[in-house]
């Protein structure tokens, strides 16, 4: 039995996270792979339940340290109820954001030390995803995109230069892994950036099919 | 303004710390004392809401690792929202468990690492009690008397042995930090422990008094 891929879509607001991540999924299922999908916060009963709190507006006021702990329980749980038994199993896992997502929100929007992220990470989450697409676009793009989806949630309410932050650690991060991180211009239109993730995939495939 | 003091009350099921948690506050109130009370998971709305999370039987397969985070990100919130402006106003702070209850259930109890939970508390909860009072009781006998109060949550189901792990870290804690901890027998009538705790705030009153 081989073990499964794990592959992370990592990105801002308004990036077109959802579209890729049904076409991703698609084109791995086409190809005969087993995949559980799931995504962050989440994922789990504890996780759905964590989310909720997390972004509900009326905790305006929660701390960056209680955020960061929130989002490593969750993810935890995540990890050893899902993910690590799915790649396990042989099963591949997208998800929809993982612990770059911490260094990016909780570290470059909130200001929490990346050391002190890495060092939670080592016993919370300790799984390195296998592919990485960051879908990267300017912030006030992707939020003139996202703003027209209703109400905004607690992070979503968060100014420009938070966003700015959130970006700059993405990108830091994906030039610093190249082997792991695909970053995919994400200003483009949905059906370009749709089509450039799946050439992504695919050229992965061909060293990683099962 | 004289900083205020933080005094916490440590012990397992059944210990009676209720009934002293009563006592103690009823005491500082007498003396003059401007006193906040709270307790762990809790405090604050986030902090209930993770409370009523970490100790839902529905949740029966929390990893330990979500367990220790949930408990820090309650405590992070509950430092920074309660009990530090408390303490800088000059106000006293009674609180019925702390960080000391991580080491004892998250450490003793589910087998975290001392260390790690050392190193989350650093900067999760950057504040260290002036006065522990530790309820100690043999573990029959507190679940015992526990036992009689209606449904059991997530942590009351656990087993004998956890409870003694638990009780185990505790004890050791108050023998390492004898000038913070005072251990109180709390085998004996409840009329007998409150009088033992009322003797000891009293000692630390007169040392500490405003």
């Amino acid at each position: 039995m081989t073990r499964g891929r794990l592959i992370t879509l990592e990105g801002g607001e308004g990036a077109g996270k959802s579209t890729v991540l049904d076409a991703l999924h698609a084109r791995l299922r086409e190809r005969g792979i087993d995949v559980l999908v799931t995504r962050e916060p989440g994922g789990t009963g504890l996780g759905e339940a964590i989310r909720a709190l997390v972004l509900d507006p009326a905790y305006a006021d929660l701390c960056p340290e209680s955020e960061l702990l929130l989002m490593f329980a969750a993810r935890a749980q995540l990890v050893r109820e899902r993910i690590l038994p799915a790649l396990d199993s042989g099963q591949w896992v997208l998800s929809d954001r993982f612990t770059d997502a911490s260094h990016a929100y909780q570290g470059g929007g909130r200001g929490q030390p990346g050391a002190r992220i890495d060092a939670i990470a080592e016993w919370a989450a300790p799984v390195m995803p296998d592919l990485t697409l960051l879908l990267d676009l300017p912030v006030e793009q992707g939020l003139a995109r996202a703003g027209s989806r209703g109400e905004a949630d607690r992070i979503e309410r968060e100014n420009l230069g938070f966003f700015e932050r959130v970006r700059a650690v993405y990108r830091e991060r994906a030039a610093r892994e190249p082997s792991r991180f695909r970053r995919i211009d994400a200003s483009r239109s949905i059906e370009a950036v749709r089509a450039a993730a799946l050439a992504e995939l695919d050229a992965f495939l061909a060293e990683n099919a099962p």
